[in-house]
């Protein structure tokens, strides 16, 4: 089976590469931890012929094409944003090439904007999630709300095929920065379990109550003090309040399709299935090797074989 | 004028005291860094006498009445909570008195205790504020909400002259640990000016569009990415964002009485009248002295000249 297309999500901090056959299916892979903010001098071209230049030894070998934070300002090439409601066809037609002295052929796929109530919003690799999450699910006539789960956690609507907008919420970071920086964290037990217990339910109703987030979170504190909650079980409340008050405003019964890492992916299937949601889960991997594919194939740089 | 009481407000950063005379005005006062984490070997006897053994040299001197974290686990001695709904009379029926080998009068205000919606709540300090405010007031049939701005801000519903419940806010801590810690944080400016510019009141705006806090969040860098905000003003778009969902809630026209610093004062001040709510202002010193002065009175410690 030959090589047709080099599949890249290069994001922030983690490098994966996908050599590709003629059905999109994977003949190998590479992950690396230099994702772009690891590279070495900022010599994004020796750290990719480094890394998957075995794959494309010259300008005949099989194309390239890139997600992610590599086409950020900070990146290798700026990829322009395309303004929603947008279309996947829309992201093959404004790829963004990687001038290679040697011709090598290599793109970079654009990130999504787009303004609610008047506010900017950015998307920069989901959109290929987005992309490739269509294709698998039939290309066109795709209705559909997507959550990308992560540092920050975005919200994408699709509407008959067409990415309508989208919402990012710091859902990630804050946790963490509360962890790790506020009266709360100095609150949580040293050690707390890998699996998720059912304090994270107790967080889920929590957010839902009157009061507003930065009440709720209080409340953790209070109801350590007061003895109502182990030190086991910070993490996990503090988990439920933010992922609740993030899910809250969901429309009733609405379905939502997960698109993220196994451990993510369970935590937000338990909140929207609590709430009483439909919810259809997608890796974040098998989602990106589709959209990257689903990409090539609108802008024409592969053919599959029919 | 003789002193009839020394009034101690002792928190965890900051010891401040008053000499009171018999009309509760105050004599002389005394201001120090040593809050209760700043004391050396938790030996608040010595730091007490250091600071105020002037004027209480021994049994026969004025009595003291303390309020704040000197109460807490952490203090001197542990005052237990009050469950609300109460009165400034019943703090003055819980005054826990700290055993002194000189039959010195000292005691210590009780903090009070809440659920809202099953969900404990505490405070240690404020509740001495809110005794002054109803004092001031009037004493009897005061009904107000009152707002003490701060790390953990506190909003206190009176009615008819009691404390009918209240919720805490981690506004003041979010605001710094987002600062400090996040991607927000790196987006400021060095140096911000020292007045709240406009950006304040786009934040409070924002904070009643869909979609929550922590996507109002995001939009804080989304705004910064795109050009729409300096990174000079971003501090006080988080501020108004912060605080906007803080009083978002707050019932259609019901005024407020601010109880804090001259800065937090102003700075509520402008986001609830933004708001179009009315608002009295009392300094936080003034409730605090006024509040140590009427529980004195209502426990019979002190009698005031008529």
């Amino acid at each position: 089976m030959s090589a047709a297309l080099i599949a890249v999500d290069w994001g922030t901090t983690n490098f994966r590469a996908y050599l590709l056959d003629r059905n999109g299916s994977i003949l190998e892979r590479v992950s690396d931890r230099r994702g772009i903010l690891n590279v070495a001098d900022g010599d994004f071209a020796a750290a990719y012929l480094e890394l998957v230049g075995d794959w494309q030894v010259s300008a005949d070998g099989p194309p390239a094409v890139m997600a992610g934070m590599i086409g950020s300002r900070n990146g290798w090439v700026e990829a322009p944003y395309v303004d929603c409601p947008t279309d996947p066809a829309a992201l093959a037609g404004n790829l963004t090439p990687v001038p290679m002295a040697d011709g090598r052929a290599l793109w970079v796929v654009p990130g999504l904007a787009c303004r609610n109530d008047g506010v900017y919003d950015v998307i920069r690799g989901e959109e290929t999630q987005i992309a490739g999450a269509i294709a698998r699910a039939g290309a066109t006539g795709v209705s559909a709300v997507y959550c990308m789960p992560g540092t920050h956690c975005k919200w994408v609507r699709v509407c008959d095929g067409t990415i309508a907008g989208f919402r990012t919420a710091m859902t990630g970071e804050v946790f963490s920065v509360l962890r790790d920086h506020s009266i709360l964290g100095r609150l949580m037990a040293e050690e707390t379990g890998a699996s998720l217990g059912p304090a994270f339910e107790k967080g889920l109703d929590r957010a839902r109550d009157a009061g507003g987030l930065l009440h709720h979170l209080f409340g953790v504190r209070a109801e350590v003090l007061s003895g109502v909650l182990a030190d086991a079980a910070v993490a996990d409340y503090l988990s439920g309040i933010l992922i609740g008050h993030e899910v809250r405003d969901l429309g009733a019964g609405e379905a939502v399709t997960l698109v993220g890492s196994e451990s993510l992916n369970e935590r937000y299937r338990r909140a929207l299935t609590h709430y009483g949601h439909a919810v259809d889960i997608l890796s974040g991997e098998d989602a990106v090797v589709a959209g990257l594919w689903a990409v090539a194939r609108q802008a024409g740089i592969v053919e599959e074989d029919v």
